[in-house]
Formats: structure tokens, sequence, C-alpha cells
């Protein structure tokens, strides 16, 4: 089907993170080369530092949150683009307040492996 | 850089439409695999009916329209996701109002070239 309103689709809980629900929007089942898919993080939700073998390119909908990205940390908020190479350490903290954080998420078709990195004790 | 607002990156006239702007949020210099964009279309303006040689992954941000793809005709608004083979000839018309129609196009980093379709007289 073509047309489909994101509310409709299936969201599933992301074991790795806190609070976290991801939907696949465009599987590749449908896109033959790269998976949309679009996440909702609760207030104070998120994932912790990791990271993936694949590149995220992202698009903030909805609230705010603290994003680190290697070395850097931003806050990032409703209309921001987000870049994530593959392989650089990364993590999500949601703002606390009434409103999820919520973004769109498109990676490529290829395997992909989460790992968690370490920050010692 | 990782991270910036949408609303600071230059955008441009689509030649082919009407009331048509495009941003290049991450584009094939940064993104390897695949390139977002977003689409910005005065009320009333849009596209008329074409192929690409890409597929496209979209999700509607603000607003509404008629989009065509092949033979159906669908009414989109935010949160639908819209799927576009390659190939297959759409269209876009935002609806009148005060809103303008704003949508997330993700492509392949493929060249592609739009063939505008001949409906006749």
């Amino acid at each position: 089907m073509s047309v489909r309103h994101a509310s409709d689709l299936p969201a599933t809980e992301v074991s790795a993170g806190r609070g976290t629900r991801m939907q696949v929007l465009i599987g590749p089942e449908e896109g033959p080369n790269f998976a949309m898919r679009r996440f909702i993080m609760d207030p104070g939700g998120g994932m912790p530092l990791h990271t993936n073998e694949v590149e995220h390119e992202q698009y903030v909908l909805r609230g705010s949150a603290r994003v680190r990205i290697g070395d850097a940390v931003h806050h990032v908020r409703a209309g921001d683009v987000v870049y994530i190479p593959a392989g650089v350490p990364h993590d999500y903290r949601a703002d606390e307040g009434d409103e999820p954080f919520e973004f769109i998420c498109v990676v490529p078709n290829r395997p992909d492996a989460i790992h968690l990195v370490d920050e010692g004790c």
C-alpha cells in the first residue's frame, strides 16, 4: 500500500532502550534500498551509548532531547536534522515534560548490530 | 556538522513545480547511501505528473495535499507515510488554505531524471 498513517502502524519496544518504541514506516520488503522508521521516546526515556554498523539520517518531529554523537553533546528539537555516521557512539535522552521525543530515522537495508559502549563504573 | 535545523538550510525552487521549494537536509557528500530532502509547497502549488528513476520514501510533516500515484489518488496529511516506487507516475497538489504542504523525501544516491508525463490536451 502506497499511503498509510504512521499512527496506524505497530510499534515495538526497543529492548536496549528505556521508554522507547520503534515503528517501521517503510521496510525492506517495500523499499529496496533503505528503511524509514519512527522512534518515540517517553519523557526521560532514551537509549544508552551504543554504536551501529550503519549510518542514521534523522529528522526530529516532536519534543526535544539531549543527543550525544561521538564527543559532542547536542540539544535537539523539532525540525533538527541529525546525521550519525556508522560506527560512531551515540545516545539519546528525551527531555522531561509532557511531550514524547519523536524522530524519523532512515537506515540502509544492510545487516546491523547494536553494540553497547561500556562507560565504566 | 552532525546537527542543524532544517530552517537554516537553503531552499531552491523546483523548476518543474509551481510554488515548490526543496532543501537538501543530508546530501550525498555526507550520507553515503541516500539523501534526505524536505519539500515545501505553497497552498495550491505542487508538481505535475512525472516519473523519477529512483524510489521515494516520504513522511508528511505539515499541511495536506492530493497525491496521485499510478492510478490511485490519495489525500495525505501530517503523519502520512508515502512510498512511490521508481518509474511510477505521480503528482502533488497542495490544498488551498493558509498552510504549506511539507514533507520529507528520501532517495538513493543514484542518478535521477524527472520525466514529465504528457496528459494529452
